[in-house]
């Protein structure tokens, strides 16, 4: 008796009988695609060590904060559910709470997914997932992550997944990554990413060492704000040489500011000193996001922008289970005022990418559209964490579209570390996009022959454009 | 010839024939449900003394600024309609009035909700809502309110309202409350509402004249802030005394601050004093807003806000009318950033409810879902006034529940004064409920069996879950 | 083998055959009713000397900022489209460059506009449009330019405008309006508008001058700010005087603001000076808007406001190609806090018709609709931009209908200087009204018949209403 939705081939195609046979031809069109993932979460060294997940918590529970923090919002502590590396259940207990609480994922983007998941990749259908049957299920998840077949690498060419960028320390020595690039026998790429938030905020954990660190490694010598950014451009070349085609950069706001060189150092050895304002802070983020983009004419990566999150609101959450445990709370992001100093200079910039991400709806048709429909630097990042679910995509492609186009977007972004989850993810954005597209066939905007193009474009060759792979 | 719409089976469903299949049959699992109200405008001394309405300008016009701002619009003078106690027009000339521009509120939520009234409670078809049948419908009105089973505790049984909160001054002595809680032929809840707003903002109509008489009448013998604050926790016990499950604050912006006694203290004088500015106003609000979460914290109230509403924005309407007449108008607010004093240090207080409400629909998937799907606390707020209409309520569960699910919003809540329109309010958000399910069930993302339960929680267990009862 | 989007028939409307059913109906109820165009950016020059059109690309590419963007965010450099008077290509070649980069515009408004163009203006299917033709689609489209019959005046009969409101200097004699409205044998009215943006913003090129023009030419022989004052109501006078029904404002912001005449008298000065602050250029802005609405109670010119847009926000596109050059960027705007000033003293006015236009999707549930249900003066401004487009356009009036009715919008806005393309606006905006009613037939939410009353009233009645045509 297998539920009639965890694999139902229209999951997520549009009601309407019409609509849904168009969209059914074009989702065949791009199903079996491989999967390309230029921004995620996953460790690199966990592909190149090949190592076996530990169990179905670990794998698929305490890690994943979209998925903790909705049974936190029912009640249950965090260490029940073992985020942070405590442990106050054990992995089996932990178990049970999930699958006790599984009804309250009805309707969400991470409800759907482990559904997936589980009728694809561990073969357990959703409608075991209840406290009677919990430990059934946990065994037979473990059984199969106890296979050989279901390694990190395995599992990689399994899914489909081409290319998986990684998100990384700008002093990260990328061996993981070398290993794999150098490994002839698996296909698959995998890249780094240059994420040096920690380097920037002064109100980072431990900003003055990470400072100082990167200056001592890569400063070629000089020292203050002059060794800071020749280490920064040290750095990404570093990374480019080790495969990587972007920077990423999670931010408070979208500013950008352009400081003279004197009025930045001042900044910079106040926040090395610890004496600088939050808004002084934030002023020296907005002129690295500047700096970054210069960097990025020069060298070619592509910068993407994650804007718009209050991090960590929850004082006591952070201080017992670290960060990145679900209560990260997106605010409103002003794109159009913010951007237009870095825009101002380096928007018709030769080869120049930027790629700006936002949890604030209300900026696709407001403003990203407009800037990407006229700079040919600015592509819209697609839905983003919260709004990386079927609905939201499909008000994102409806807000944007009729301004930019279908040429201007990103391609689908996972962003994830739940490994396992990739291929679902990939699978519900190609359903949308079929949806979308097969309502404008029936609404007489497009050819059925440019959607079956368009959506081909979308999957495959926008990530690709977007992204320089 | 009855309007083909009035009561037709199928209103409100949604319109593709698949889909408002699954949402009829989801619809009827709801239908007959009792009513529950845990917010509103009522007065309870009505229902106390059960007395008669007095005409249908009385009943269905003149108080509620739903209708009679739609006439405004159109040029009608609002004495003309007989608002705030004017008397420009007799009761059958203001219903003459309302009969002529009755096409005005086609496409309304308000129009919506009186032709179920007119069809439903008094037996009266739209159609006949015109200029030439004015006096006949008056009639005909008339004589039902003259029936003595039209008197409201009838009227509250024959509509299945099993719990009615009312909003009341923190100085009510809540007698008719107690009348309606002690009489045992009488079986709905009517529940007081701590509502302390006239108590708090310092631009409030005599907010010096309230403090004082709040101080005095449950101060304890102490002054100033302290007894302010002693008072404030007294007369929320008596209200808990007398049934109340929830306080309720409408507040200028969904800021909350964290002030030591001593400058709460100064502010509190100035306040008294008249010497505040606007900003120190503000920043005494968003302190009491703490205060009171922290008052909820031990007494377990409800915390409910309405936030991010410009009152009386029309000087010579509130001059000539009163408040509440129509020119309340909303704006942008920003709960991720001013919530977060209240909710670092409450958030996952042990028995603690909070709910946001506004009228700012872009918070829904950008905060709200976000700050319920992490806080056991916070409950999202069904949408509020100029929202509590039918797309509005698809786009709030269209926003929300991706990533908050069906478990984290407050229930339906009607917010009303006009009584009469109570069942066809909670009626339509159950249609509309219905309706949204049923597309995920077409979407085959949620079972039909799924669907058919979360109806039933969202109708009857989140009100009761949300605000205790 | 003509393209089967081109001219379909049910282009536009809901996918859902029963909805289409209805609204094929709505629509045929409308389709033939002349184009009404209160607000747009044809130059009366054209009309008046009904001079031929110089060539394709002249006529479609190279002016339009809405199809020239598009183009340049893929790379083309704006002189190869010959933007702005550049000639960084023939028109020829331009035209090759549009044809090969046609397939950028599936899913737009643009070009959704232009397939109509082509195909009911020029008799060319877009499948047509591509390299390999460019040459041939150019001949023939130069060949119906070249005709007789298709000189301005001729099409604007043809298209059936019968109301075209141009944008204007406050000092253009408007000859060209006088010139039609004298000539018997040409029925369509052409209205001027007064724009005096450039004589109001401290910010504009050569502020001091035009003010020190304008209070020249009709201060009366008063000077400073009272002879500016005095010139602003008398060009508007003589606007009035020459058909003008209103006057136009394209505003940074919303906000308006009541200065005493010494406090903006000594603004004015530091403005003609240049030594206004840009908050204190802001400050006179928002005050003149004041002035505006003051004139327009007195002088009965409707007031509609543009607000909300970073302009020309690339200083090297600026230089280059000069303004409305496509890189205008909206951004959040509050109405509810910045009119309330103006609607506080003229909200009620006698015969005050103010008109807000935004780009920012946000402020019509939250601000504009509960704005115009209660101020009579007050009218919600159609999707402007970027929204004039079909799924923007529904979510307009999803957004707007439940508070406001159907009576309380300006009626569609082309708001174009592309005049080819106005049939084809007007025509989408009647589609997606049909499509918007049919589905709330379809709801039981309106019957057939008052859905068809209302979609002539939107078409028809609204603009004439509003714009006190």
């Amino acid at each position: 008796m297998p539920s009639d939705i965890s694999n139902h081939p229209d999951r997520l195609l549009p009601a309407d009988p019409g609509v849904r046979e168009i969209a059914r031809g074009l989702h065949a069109a791009v199903a079996d695609l491989p999967i390309i993932s230029p921004h995620g979460h996953v460790d690199a060294a966990i592909i190149a060590d090949d190592v076996a997940f530990p169990d179905p918590t670990a794998l698929l529970i305490s890690p994943d904060h979209y998925v903790t923090r909705v049974m936190h919002s029912a009640g249950i502590k965090l260490d029940e559910l073992r985020v942070g590396g405590t442990e106050g259940a054990t992995p089996r207990e932990a178990w049970r709470t999930f699958c006790k609480h599984w009804p309250l994922y009805d309707g969400t983007a991470s409800g759907y997914w482990l559904r997936q998941e589980f009728a694809t990749v561990f073969g357990v259908d959703d409608l075991d997932i209840r406290e009677e049957t919990a430990d059934e299920v946990y065994d037979a998840i473990q059984a199969r992550i106890d296979e050989p077949g279901f390694r990190p690498r395995a599992l990689m060419e399994q899914f489909g997944i081409e290319v998986l960028a990684t998100t990384d320390d700008p002093l990260a020595d990328l061996a993981p990554h070398d290993k794999l690039a150098t490994d002839e026998g698996f296909r698959p790429r995998v890249l780094p990413t240059f994420r040096p938030d920690a380097y920037i905020k002064f109100w980072a954990d431990d900003f003055t060492g990470n400072a100082e660190r990167l200056v001592q490694a890569a400063g070629d010598g000089r020292s203050g704000y002059d060794g800071y950014v020749t280490a920064m451009a040290n750095r990404r070349r570093y990374f480019i040489e080790h495969g990587a085609v972007s920077s990423d950069h999670g931010t408070e706001t979208a500013n950008t500011l352009k400081l003279g060189r004197d009025e930045a150092a001042a900044l910079f050895e106040k926040g090395v000193a610890g004496t600088a304002t939050h808004a002084e802070a934030l002023a020296f983020e907005a002129h690295m996001m500047y700096v970054q983009a210069a960097m990025a004419v020069e060298d070619g990566l592509v910068m993407t922008m994650h804007a718009g999150v209050h991090r960590n609101t929850h004082p006591e959450s952070l201080a017992r289970f670290g960060p990145d445990t679900g209560h990260d709370i997106p605010h409103a992001v002003d794109f159009a005022t913010g951007l237009q100093p870095l825009l101002a200079d380096f928007g018709t910039a030769e080869g120049f990418h930027f790629i700006p991400f936002t949890i604030d709806e209300t900026v696709y048709s407001r403003e990203l559209s407009p800037l990407a429909g006229f700079f040919p630097s600015v592509f819209i990042g697609a839905p983003w964490w919260f709004l990386d679910a079927p609905d939201a995509m499909m008000r994102f492609r409806a807000s944007v579209t009729e301004t930019a186009g279908f040429s201007r977007s990103s391609g689908f972004i996972d962003d994830t570390r739940a490994f396992c989850s990739i291929p679902a993810r990939h699978d519900a954005s190609r359903r949308i996009e079929a949806g979308f597209l097969a309502r404008l066939v029936a609404e007489h905007r497009i050819t059925e022959e440019r959607a079956a193009e368009i959506i081909v474009d979308l999957v495959d060759a926008s990530p690709r454009r977007a992204f320089k792979l």
